[in-house]
């Protein structure tokens, strides 16, 4: 089916906002196997967004429209489009409930913050729409039919248009679809894009279905296998033996074959089944490293101490570099880099640490050193090795870049403990 | 002149990348004075690219395309659109000299890839049109000029499109508008947006030129002063009082009358400015506040020591806070805060801490305790306060704005601290 993405907003025309919405719809309906040709940008004006709708009707099947669904005057995305459709709009009560319950709970939360008689035009939805509820706001989401045209009306917050599509859209949009189609990621870590692509392009040129496509991440490559059929069941078989050859082919590089899972997950997990405490000493990183490990609800189990030591001081004092190391090789060295891995671990009482220095720039490069010169420690049970790296790009892409190779180096290293 | 922006890229309809080349092109155009009214996003296919573009050149003066310039059969951007224009290709000499140049450069680096007689299809341009050469790669930029509509089709990578548009186009529109516009932003934080809405609604609904536009950021609120004139003294004249206004209103909560700063780095400016030295003890961020610190370079002047205390045994053992308070008040606890602020000060010799600790969810929750519960503390010259934050959304958003919050407060307190 020919699908279209109508995204509503000035905000987006101004380029105050990267439309982000249109990205995820677009990997979504890509997954349901509906055929994306147009995305839109139109702002809230009223005759140049019935033309943008209008023509968006004509030649396409589904029309998904996010944002202009707020309580004001300017918001005017389902008076248009159930104008154009022909259905006229009355008021809902189950949804004028959910908007009274919502902004109760809001205004118990935010005193200062009064409920407006505006809120209740988002109660008034097209006859004969299917209603979508918001759990996280008060726009309720709507899907329009008629003549064998499907308009589905989201809300524009991302927090409030994910939920609703994964919740009520996608089953919707996979009943009408006369074959199935499923995916499933491998994530693969510690090896580059190219070298994944030319270990696997006999497999992406032989296979049609299921399909394998590449998407390279910072210090990542996930690999995306998808199949159609007539059901989950008929697609999973299809799907299995690829996933197996993949992970026959990168081994212990593959960190996940989840959609969901992150590197920091594969790693957490990795220590609670070896029942591992972490630390961590980061330099040039400045904690983005522990950061990410935070990310995982109930890091705490296996991460309780990370040092960001970006003082040459502070990797004396808090870490045990020494100062004639520091004096000597410098910090960014593979000595200061070990010293502060093995500092991490002692200072902390845990069983694996991994530390990072190097320099981010934009200053500071020499011919010997240059920007991008980053050093990584792995210290377990007393004994700590280090490995040099180079980066390119500017400083947050240095940084980023190394935060990605720390947690694969972390995996590699937790790994081989034994 | 309304303006509409074509991106050209079946990896934008699959959701495979976030079309940010629009936002920059959007920002950039309102600067300009344009009115972006359109954004679209269509595949490789003639026939579909072709209705697009035709449907672009009858309703908007101005259209900018982005992409399917390679060297491929798959790239027809110009092929299609010269045609429309009715400006058939012949191969300019010049652009064809530039591709051997940068082949055979990047050859040189690259001694596994070779050039195809595919690149010099990059060399043939529409007659008549203005080509803009490309210093990051081989396709040339093009202007095509018809009948008072104007098509600029530019390269899809954003590190051949930016410098592009800032060293050709932007004096190429600038040229063609009768007035220039000039803005300059006014960032606060510690306010919401509602109240800096509120105070401003006068100014708002009064100004024309220059305009204000408020802009919500996590934790921040930028306001965007916007004036039209015959040239940049001008307008730079009728911006002065505006922002004067603005900062009357908001006082110390103006961290930045500049584009490029960031909170961090107000941060690290004034710290500099008061000779004073930095710690940070965080929970639940895990570091993303002293992460943001590093981002600025040249931080390490004020800024050598992070605690990542994320279990209760490192709040203790990093920094000092009691058992006691662990036991009694708990870890999320304005006491907790205090001595962890106390602690990071301690601990690092630092002049001035910033502590957060707090519950990110999505488990742990209590009545008393909920989820987005923050309590933040902040220590100088040994005096310590603490401050209770409630904050909403799921883990991350939690984090973000307790991350921007904290930022807020240490700003507020080095102020203060005399």
């Amino acid at each position: 089916m020919i699908t279209e993405l109508i995204s509503v907003g000035t905000e987006i025309l101004l380029g105050n906002i990267v439309n982000t919405n249109s990205a995820y719809l677009s990997e979504k309906c890509a997954l349901l196997g509906l055929s994306v040709y147009y995305q839109d940008v139109v702002g809230d004006n009223e005759g140049r967004m019935r033309d943008v709708i209008r023509t968006a009707l004509d030649r396409s099947d589904v029309v998904i429209l996010t944002g202009g669904l707020g309580p004001t005057e300017d918001d005017i995305t389902k008076e248009v489009t159930a104008d154009l459709m022909g259905m006229p709009l009355k008021e809902d009560s189950h949804s004028r409930k959910l908007i009274d319950k919502y902004l109760k709970e809001y205004e118990k939360n935010n005193p200062q913050r009064r409920i407006t008689k505006n809120n209740y035009k988002q109660a008034m939805v097209p006859e004969g729409a299917i209603v979508l509820d918001n759990h996280n706001g008060t726009a309720p989401g709507l899907i329009l039919e008629k003549k064998g045209k499907t308009a589905i009306l989201l809300p524009g917050p991302p927090n409030e248009l994910k939920p609703m599509f994964e919740e009520y859209v996608v089953p919707y949009l996979q009943k009408n679809q006369p074959e199935i189609i499923v995916s499933q990621m491998v994530k693969i870590s510690g090896i580059g894009e190219s070298q994944v692509a030319e270990e696997i392009q006999d497999l992406i040129e032989s296979q049609t279905n299921p399909t394998i496509a590449p998407y390279a991440k910072t210090g990542e490559v996930h690999l995306r296998v998808t199949a159609s059929a007539e059901n989950e069941k008929a697609c999973r078989k299809l799907i299995k033996p690829v996933v197996k050859e993949l992970k026959k082919r990168f081994g212990e590089n593959v960190f996940a074959t989840d959609e969901s899972k992150t590197l920091e997950e594969a790693v957490i997990d990795l220590l609670k089944e070896k029942d591992l405490k972490l630390s961590l000493a980061e330099s040039l990183t400045g904690g983005m490293i522990a950061q990410r490990i935070v990310n995982v609800s109930g890091a705490s189990e296996v991460f309780g101490y990370g040092f960001v030591t970006y003082s040459n001081k502070a990797k004396h004092k808090c870490l045990g570099v020494k100062k004639r190391t520091l004096k000597e090789q410098g910090a960014v060295s593979a000595k200061c880099a070990r010293e502060m891995a093995k500092g991490a671990c002692k200072a902390s009482g845990a069983d694996i640490s991994i530390s990072v220095t190097g320099l981010a720039g934009p200053g500071g490069g020499t011919k010997e050193t240059p920007v991008g010169t980053v050093f990584m420690g792995c210290c377990y049970k007393g004994k700590a090795i280090a490995k040099e790296f180079h980066f390119t790009g500017n400083r947050m892409r240095i940084r980023e870049q190394t935060t990605a190779h720390a947690l694969a180096m972390l995996r590699d290293c937790i790994i081989m403990s034994r």
